[in-house]
């Protein structure tokens, strides 16, 4: 496994890669990995000969400064995780953004909902930052975790807007025994908090189960959903069920009539966790 | 030489060059292509093995309605036109945004003046093209007339900080006979007002003479400037002397002590023409 913190090292890796015909998978993360990376790399290895994982805690993503310096810096032990993978390469700069960088990569409508709302220039960041990597690290594909939904849908809108050659493969949430989506913010929840965010994927099941049992109003899908989360001391941020592809929320009046998503984003101690699930 | 209308075609070309050991340059245009485009063909085949000429009238950097329906489309006076040079493939989309594209590139600061100012949305749009043909057609160098100075600024800032690997050309205005810059807006000016435009590269080689001869007033170099061009009979959008790099305009009661700009943005018989010197 290499390491590079250097971009030309890097793109030249890349492209030595690519022009002995084989192929190249990106999994860009910021680090602190734990299992739930470590099935994207295995996902990226069966998409692609090469796997490179970036790993980069992106300071114009973060709408506090406060969580940007909380900000788990693992290095050490995130490259000892990934020896034991198919990772071939990692991508680890020291710094992405030269000073007097003005460029920004944006994605509008997407990014008015969900998070977008309560975390002001979070998608700038996140665009941006995957746009820069994409072109070091000059990819066949990129993985991106399917927790992350909004992220997701938005990552996957730029790369086609931006006419880029990468396929964006949806990586499906990896879970913990009692069902919690893996993040590294789940290393801050202290033990009460840790127990009670199970209530997160329970409430998603129980309206999962609603929906398959042909529950279609979006009220009665949210409620339950809201309840529970409030009943185990979670403060919401966002409950909503929204086109699974638009991302516009449907007000609580209406009908559901094609593919959405609930998705949530509830604190728990302070900690704010997201999860959803497909309603469809 | 080749004509793609198709992405992937267009890519698949350009792949396939640099897989043989060839260099791609490309140089984007909006057609009803000129002498000045022609020369700027001819220095990218310098720089590299093949040329690749874009003819796109891109509709997100026209920031009227109506100069985007006036702006002339001559695609096979064009093709007629690039047979004669070194352009060895056309790119000529017939379109380049998919229904649902709200992904836009911009660069902050650099877009806040002289052209930016009184063109809202321009430089974004022109920025998202740029971006979004480079991906497409993956040059090693791409190359800008030095004639929209901004334009060639801002789109280098662009390319780096996106870490896009191509080297950004600036290439030397191309003018006429009697020094008016070459563009394909001269060819809308009425014989009396191409007759008045040509106090534009007057007024800059005036201005270049005094900086020449030891002038370094703001003031003095703009007023002279200012007041040959209405004199004309030209109506000023802008006449600005700002630094080469940032762009920011100094004040007139400033003194130069940086390598600077001229710029000027001036209608003549309802058309608007820009021009720049180099103050250094």
């Amino acid at each position: 496994m290499e390491v590079f913190t250097d971009k030309e090292l890097m793109r030249r890796w890349s492209r030595s890669v690519r022009a002995a015909g084989e192929t190249v998978a990106l999994v860009p993360t910021m680090g602190a990995l734990h299992e739930g990376h470590l099935r994207l790399v295995e996902l990226a290895a069966q998409q692609a000969d090469r796997v490179v994982v970036s790993i980069y805690v992106n300071p114009t993503q973060f709408d506090r400064a406060e969580d940007l310096q909380k900000y788990p810096r693992t290095l050490h032990s995130d490259l000892k995780a990934l020896e034991g993978t198919r990772c071939r390469a990692v991508f680890a700069p020291t710094e992405m953004y030269l000073p007097g960088n003005t460029t920004w990569v944006s994605v509008d409508g997407l990014t008015d909902h969900l998070c977008g709302r309560t975390r002001p220039g979070h998608f700038r960041g996140v665009t941006t930052i995957v746009s820069k990597l994409l072109h070091v690290v000059e990819p066949d594909v990129a993985i991106f975790g399917n927790k992350d939904y909004q992220q997701r849908r938005v990552l996957e809108q730029m790369v086609q807007d931006q006419d880029l050659a990468i396929g964006v493969i949806a990586a499906p949430t990896v879970r913990e025994l009692d069902g919690l989506a893996m993040s590294s913010r789940n290393a801050r929840l202290s033990t009460s908090a840790r127990a009670a965010a199970v209530a997160i994927p329970r409430a998603l099941d129980a309206a999962t189960a609603q929906f398959l049992a042909g529950e279609r109003s979006v009220r009665g899908l949210i409620g339950p959903a809201r309840a529970a989360l409030e009943a185990a001391g979670g403060i919401i941020d966002y409950v909503e069920v929204a086109d699974d592809s638009t991302l516009v929320p449907y007000t609580s009046d209406a009908v559901l009539n094609a593919p959405a998503v609930l998705a949530v984003a509830v604190f728990f101690g302070g900690v704010r966790l997201i999860d959803n699930a497909a309603l469809r």
